[in-house]
């Protein structure tokens, strides 16, 4: 049996000047434990004992909403792309405070998962239990066990996260994303929708990404210079395709949320039609291109940002050198699989807006006007 | 037979200052032309004579798509709400350029709505070829009657908005919804998930909103007003629930056309969850607050960004006056049934983002860096 271990020290900030430095730091470990039992022996299989849903009941699955608000929101768009690739199930996200206003169309067969780390949030519980209240089965992933959200769901994925102490959610996040694989593994290999190889590849690409996490954690310092440089705007933008776009809309956010620089995340193929028009000399644009099957297209997007003038930082896979030519810094992650990239490329976009934060002078830990967990609506 | 005339001279300004302008002012014709001959004489019942699709067609629809880009996009995303209020088949609206390469799972039961004002959108018409690939029914909405899109569809609603000419498109988005509300009425009349006195009751709401559109326009200099104080600002944010979050997603694209003004619409419920970091003393924040089921919720998010210092702008229906309490300022629209109010709230925005960039002294019709229709990927 695997045991997850996170005592109290770890509530405290052990040597590093901020809770979101140290999480940042914790995430190879986070994702080792939420990993941890969940992958058999033989390395082939997903184990997900505390899922209890029958084979039966799995097949049954017409289609799944998942709901969650703010950084889970995020995790839940990449949620989407996960499972209806591996178990070709349709997805559709929404953010909870929308969802449970907006009548949605629940049948018996339709599986909501809601993702909170407290497990407490307001809206995503009331969406919970208007999702039950209309039938449909629920499934959590929370990082609190014994959390509202986790006591009423009927199943429960439990990120192994340990304690996160800063406003803004970085490990908890990167956890979720975790729990989404092994959950979009587990549902392709009940419904058999992959070949047992390709899902022994998934699982060994998975099982790298830690150390992949720790190589990148140990070029934070590249990072920070760059970031010190765009905590004198007041406008950024962030643009990719497909799960690039999602990592953006997280990698804003977390920007936002810190260091209060305007940043906006778009989807490249979107910016012809209108948000082009804010491209001015200098404006900085932070450009992901970790997609092999849309790397051409979004290399085309920013040569039309930076055309305008847009000052590009671009982010692609060890070896994409060609992109070099295109943008005037260029970091680099790690190779996995497309679908695997956004468990690494996330993680300098935390630190970019941990520095910036930091050389803006302001409280990384408790950025103004925001909480913790959101338990009022 | 109703016949649409739109002559020679509608393309050019006719005594106003800018196309925008005489395009927004030609909305209500734009509306009435829209519905024509599409409501039966007895006014309780759609009648769309170019949709070829048979009744069981129509009962064999699982799900609908509906894909488009930047504005057409936005009335793309009231649509899923009118389709499912009204018809209770699931929709999800989605952009082009994210949909096309994202292997979305189509079935022969999918139906798939692309929309396009020119009826030439590169990416929107290689959705429509993928989606016809995949086997399914293609329905188009778009203004040019002859376009590469209505001539590739399985079935084509056409939006007798006449010709638009300023880039930033206002007549051609209000006329999408229209043809939103027609294609939802058909959709449920023919499944019968309405009652027929309900469906002629919207129709009623429907046929009014031409003169209800003019009743705003009489208003313009309110708007202008405002709109001058705003120019003098880089931030801007819109907010809004369910309808309202979609229409302040239009306004925003709007102003940000035209204006070059940073501004991004919010889901309300979300602001706590990260934007709300953003909101510092003066910040204008735009707060659509028509929905009468979300009301008391959006008075609650815009009382979090006053006390923050925000300076707010409420829109909400004539009589709801207590909404004064909370606003530096508020407009109204007149009163229609809360499905229909996107046709009449987005007029005031249109109206914002034109003063907005006269103000500012930018070139309304043609903004930099953006073209009317985005032919190349």
């Amino acid at each position: 049996i695997y045991k997850v271990e996170w005592d109290i020290v770890t509530a405290e900030k052990a040597g590093y000047d901020h809770f979101m430095l140290k999480e940042i730091y914790e995430q190879p470990k986070a994702y080792r434990d939420t990993m941890g039992s969940r992958i058999s022996a033989d390395h082939k299989q997903i184990v997900l004992e505390e899922v209890q849903m029958t084979k039966e009941q799995i097949q049954d699955i017409h289609n799944i909403h998942i709901v969650a608000c703010g950084t889970a929101y995020h995790a839940g768009l990449v949620g989407k792309t996960v499972i209806e690739s591996l178990a070709r199930i349709p997805v559709e996200t929404d953010v909870a405070s929308e969802y449970r206003y907006r009548n949605p169309i629940i049948t018996p067969n339709t599986l909501v998962i809601v993702v909170s780390q407290s497990g407490e949030t307001a809206d995503t519980l009331a969406a919970l239990r208007e999702a039950k209240r209309c039938g449909a089965r629920v499934l959590a992933i929370t990082n609190v066990v014994g959390s509202s959200v986790a006591r009423e769901a009927d199943d429960v994925i439990v990120t192994w996260a340990g304690p996160e102490i800063a406003v803004a959610s970085t490990k908890a996040y990167t956890s979720q994303l975790i729990a989404f694989y092994l959950l979009g593994l587990y549902l392709a290999q009940t419904l058999e929708t992959q070949e047992a190889g390709a899902i022994a590849d998934v699982i060994q690409a998975l099982e790298k990404l830690p150390e992949q996490v720790e190589a990148i954690l140990a070029e934070a310092e590249v990072v920070r210079d760059y970031a010190e440089r765009i905590s004198k705007h007041e406008h950024l933008f962030f643009i990719g395709r497909g799960l690039d776009f999602n990592v953006a809309q997280e990698g804003s956010l977390k920007l936002k949320e810190i260091s209060y620089i305007h940043s906006e995340a778009y989807a490249a193929g979107e910016l012809k039609h209108g948000t082009l028009a804010l491209i001015e000399e200098g404006t900085p644009v932070i450009a992901l291109a970790t997609q092999e099957m849309l790397f051409e297209k979004t290399v085309s997007n920013i040569k039309e940002v930076a055309a305008r003038g847009a000052s590009v930082m671009g982010l692609a896979i060890e070896g994409d050198d060609e992109l070099k030519k295109s943008v005037d810094e260029l970091f680099t992650i790690p190779k996995t699989l497309p679908l695997l990239t956004p468990a690494l490329s996330v993680v300098p976009l935390q630190l970019l807006s941990y520095y910036a934060s930091l050389a803006r002078g302001n409280d990384v830990d408790k950025p103004r006007n925001l909480a913790k967990s959101v338990t009022v609506e």
